[in-house]
């Protein structure tokens, strides 16, 4: 079927050309005719691939996840927390430009969200999965033995996923302030402080 | 002088009204024209207060800062200062409706500063200022002997601080998942986590 592959590869093609002008003019500059010039396509063919311009741009945000889903689903993990948690969290980081370009989009869509019901609606499914990884987290800690006596395992988790959204936004606004290295150091630091001391 | 007085005060009124139609229909419909109507005002009286759209909504992004500000100088600080930086954090967190509106304004004005180069100007002051209280906290655990032994002050400073940022990042997307109570439980957690073991 190789048209049903070349036509969600020009989807595709389509939505990366939308993250780009998201990220030089801003979601409000993100229009069908500005997305086309960016594509190298006319406004004419756009119709082709995208019916309405919030199906384009729900797609695109879809993509960002989808993408990160996608990286994650590839990790080869060793069954070692201490090694397999930072390499997770890694996937959701922005540590180079490709995954900031992704972030940086994605927070345009989640403060638009705040003003938008359909795109609302999917940033919270996206923010469950998010939620669901440190619950998995915390449990994988737990069940291994890992995990630091007295742990309020519910707060530990809001902890650590906002500390990881904080350190996202931090490397999007001000990525010179915090490399992908300050970054892993910063997680590695935080999850040591959730297991008990190593003898 | 009264009415210099009733000027400010009048434009106060109209960055409110901004923020409002910021949170209802998001900044991309942040016209004159929206505000006008929200603010009560005819579209003609706005020029009275501002001069151009850019001024008034820099004007409006500028408030949210200012408002923190002047929290911050009235907190009438103990000397503890296990007492005292969670009630500096609170006035950064969004812990009840008001601040959380200005907090939700305030992430739209981040991610807008993304491509406005002036906005970003001022997005990197503040977030120079914001770094300076947590270099504060940093600095006065260690100058009272409360900080644990061997912590990297560097990375502990970005570490709290994205941690603020991302909880009240969440308690705007999530409400209902990071009520006022676990944002300060959280941070206390963290707080305690940055201190040596009491005896």
């Amino acid at each position: 079927m190789p048209k049903i592959v070349d036509h969600e590869k020009q989807r595709e093609k389509v939505a990366e050309a939308t993250w780009r002008v998201i990220q030089k003019m801003g979601l409000d500059q993100a229009s069908v005719r500005n997305i086309a010039d960016e594509a190298g396509l006319s406004v004419g063919s756009m119709r082709h691939y995208f019916s309405t311009h919030s199906e384009l741009l729900f797609y695109a945000m879809k993509m960002v996840s989808d993408r990160v889903g996608k990286r994650i689903a590839n990790i080869d993990f060793s069954g070692d927390l201490l090694t397999d948690i930072p390499l997770l969290v890694d996937e959701i980081l922005p540590t180079d430009e490709e995954k900031r370009l992704e972030m940086e989009v994605w927070f345009a869509f989640v403060v638009k969200s705040l003003s938008d019901k359909d795109l609302a609606r999917y940033r919270l499914e996206v923010d469950d999965g998010l939620r669901s990884i440190f619950i998995e987290i915390m449990d994988g800690l737990a069940a291994k033995n890992l995990a630091a006596p007295d742990l309020d395992a519910e707060l530990e988790i809001e902890r650590f996923y906002a500390l990881i959204d904080g350190l996202a936004i931090h490397a999007v606004l001000r990525p010179e302030k915090m490399p992908a290295d300050l970054m892993r150091r910063t997680v590695y630091r935080h999850l040591q402080s959730l297991c008990r001391p190593s003898e």
